[in-house]
């Protein structure tokens, strides 16, 4: 089967490139939302966030980052905390053809929301 | 703050509907897989699918389908499961300006995968 | 196989009833956090919790609801939100021979903490 | 606040033991289900899953291992997949006080179904 040609002709590479990164920075929100976290263990939380994304289609590099002020300002007495949206910093670069998209997702204050947007689409 | 203006003014409706469909479909599969289930509790965990869904930016309608038969596949022995993305039929229609993108995603046999693809845009 | 002989013959009856219960709380917060909501899908997610986790060993009954304040608190400009810890309020029954284990989640001002603990034995 | 005298008075350090790696184990099977993960991945997968579920109260450590052989069970054709219960092997020690209880995750071939079950208590 050819899955390029049965599922995707009636979109452009562009296009596709966005949904992919799209597709991936949903997962990546949903997956990893809830997870414990501390100042101790944010390196091998992004480590596996971004070595478990790149595995998805079309998506050549996850550049994952904590916003570490974020994280203390949910910090409990226990001295952990759970992941949430708004502490999430995060690249996704997808590739189709010759056309590569950067997902972006970063809080944003005016809003009070951590927006996912399209950053970059280099052809 | 004019968040179209500011954040979607390098990408079309047409690309803006995929990828806020993209995004929304990614989260309903991160989001659910794993959850319990079993014959007597597929529909309020397909209406709460639907409804948590349909909040998302420009996502007009979730049609969320759990597959029966992939269902029973694998039932364990105490009649309940867990949700897997084998076992999701899911539509999700989102609309920028003037177009209307359809998201699917359905488990596809000769790939032993569930795939997201776009399956339509009414423009 | 005599599931109960084989791995839980080393624990009283009071004790698993606490542990199936436990084993649900987890789940529970796990598996929901992160989901989108508004004051319009409370309801339904309360549903899907409250049935979903009842397939679940042991467990006679899950009350879940989400505090309604603290839904409001992190509440944004696009009327939805996600899911955290600090709006759970639920309670879990687990039975085990005549044992009923209450297990509770709520926040708790003075941790700023949604702490889990075994509201109640009845035996 | 004593949250051990409020909250946590009417159970035996035992049962706490018990109650907090029970907790966890249920956070970590449903915090980490439906991650994607493939032959490459799986350590980072297994650090995380370690360093996040220590954080939890009473976790003195978790041995987190993932079933090779059940991983490449549900291997798909784009040579990665999303982790299950079935593939999950794991031990969680909780201590309080002198109560070291261990609770296990492992998959019993004959049920068909990842049991979770209380492994040995060493008082």
């Amino acid at each position: 089967m050819d899955v390029d040609k049965e599922f995707f002709s009636n979109i452009t590479s562009r296009e596709r490139a966005i949904f992919e990164g799209a597709i991936t920075m949903g997962a990546l929100f949903h997956q990893f939302v809830g997870t414990p976290i501390s100042r101790d263990t944010v390196e091998s939380l992004e480590k596996a966030m971004k070595e478990s994304l790149e595995l998805q289609p079309a998506i050549e590099k996850v550049e994952a980052k904590i916003n570490r002020q974020k994280l203390e300002e949910v910090m409990t007495g226990f001295d952990y905390t759970c992941v949430n949206g708004d502490m999430l910093d995060i690249k996704i670069y997808s590739k189709v053809d010759d056309v590569l998209a950067v997902i972006r997702i970063k809080f944003i204050e005016e809003l009070n929301y951590p927006l996912m947007f399209v950053e970059d689409i280099i052809e």
